[in-house]
């Protein structure tokens, strides 16, 4: 079941990331609204070093620089406690299961969850071992951080709680909600622009061959672009 | 060739998202040595309206609103000009090609992106028959808009490019650079946290057999995790 209001714990070494993207669109709206609430920890809080360092080279060698284990444990353990729901831990990581639709609407049942976002070369092998997280990738391609998968986390989450999208079938009608077609194009105003008119079918009324002709479009362009999708 | 140098414009609803992102970590040390540059657009301020709306019912019916195509390819033809590579535009969307690492290291051979970010149920077909833009979607999951996607494409590129990431191999090492083994596990400070130690091996100082032992947990772990990418 998908929840009717949803906590977002995200843990960073870059908080200042966050305030603009979680001040702006619906995700503001949601947070007024009570039905998003998020929280930003910055990881360096939990450094017992004096300059607040939590990074380290690697035993064995090999380039840059890790995040320690003891920093991260001891954070996730305090930000766990803020709230009665201890929440699922998530760690992005280029090596996790990959987001897919169906993995948000999963997520969507959660009533809290805590992001880890990484740095650097990635973690200490004992913060996975510890904390047994849940490890989540956007996809076969590399970032700086967590902190860009983290926001994709819970903006495609959030748009299936009820009350956050204005119309109630809008997440219901795009592409991969039913897992199965792209969407078909879409006209607006004005009728004519440098000489490219909207389909006639769109102005006809005819809602019965409308909705056959956006069919038959979807079908159409799922073959084109994406025919993984029709088997 | 990966260039030395790369510009990119945002086009958005939602200026105020970036600010923050691109003032953080190695996106801001990169625009602070000249090697990125980033200029964000508002869309809004193309629009013919008297409220700065951009946004109209679909044609046929249907729920939610689109983006209209005069005000984006009045702002995409204004936004070329500023600069006397005209760059390639890149419009985010779940119907695009997936970003994988090689699309991201093809990416790094352009001077310069406009990225043309959606909202609402996407944009009028026409501004896709008009300006050609190269479509691309993070993954099979949907987002609220196409700024999350961005951020993800200049953050992947950015760290392809000389200079940005302060030890050359980084980048060579990560997972999907050489598209084919998951990381290995790594550790560093303490030798040992809540009774988990480091493996022997790490601390031997025997360099061959430290790479051996790593690459044999890469493959332990992509056989385990991702066997899609051995084949």
């Amino acid at each position: 079941m998908v929840v009717d209001k949803v906590r977002f714990d995200i843990v960073t070494l870059f908080p200042q990331i966050f305030p603009g993207y979680l001040g702006e669109s619906l995700l503001a709206k949601s947070i007024e609204n009570g039905i998003v609430d998020t929280h930003v920890h910055n990881l360096r809080d939990w450094s017992k070093n004096k300059h607040h360092k939590v990074d380290s080279p690697p035993y064995g060698g090999g380039p840059g620089m890790l995040i320690q284990v003891q920093p991260v444990v001891e954070c996730i353990e305090a930000v766990r406690g803020l709230d009665t729901e201890p929440g699922q831990l998530i760690l992005l990581s280029p090596q996790g299961e990959k987001l897919t639709q169906s993995l948000v609407s999963e997520l969507a049942t959660y009533r809290r969850m805590i992001l880890l976002c990484g740095r650097y070369e990635g973690f200490d092998q004992r913060v996975i071992d510890i904390l047994q997280p849940r490890e989540i990738s956007l996809g076969d391609f590399i970032l700086n951080g967590g902190e860009v998968a983290a926001m994709a986390i819970i903006e495609s989450v959030i748009r299936l709680i009820p009350g956050v999208l204005g119309d109630a079938q809008s997440s219901q009608q795009d592409s991969f909600s039913d897992a199965s077609l792209l969407e078909f194009p879409q006209y607006t105003k004005p009728r004519e622009f440098r000489g490219i008119a909207v389909p006639e079918i769109l102005l006809s009324g005819n809602h019965a061959q409308i909705a056959s002709w956006r069919l038959l479009q979807s079908q159409h362009r799922t073959a084109q672009r994406r025919s993984d999708l029709l088997q």
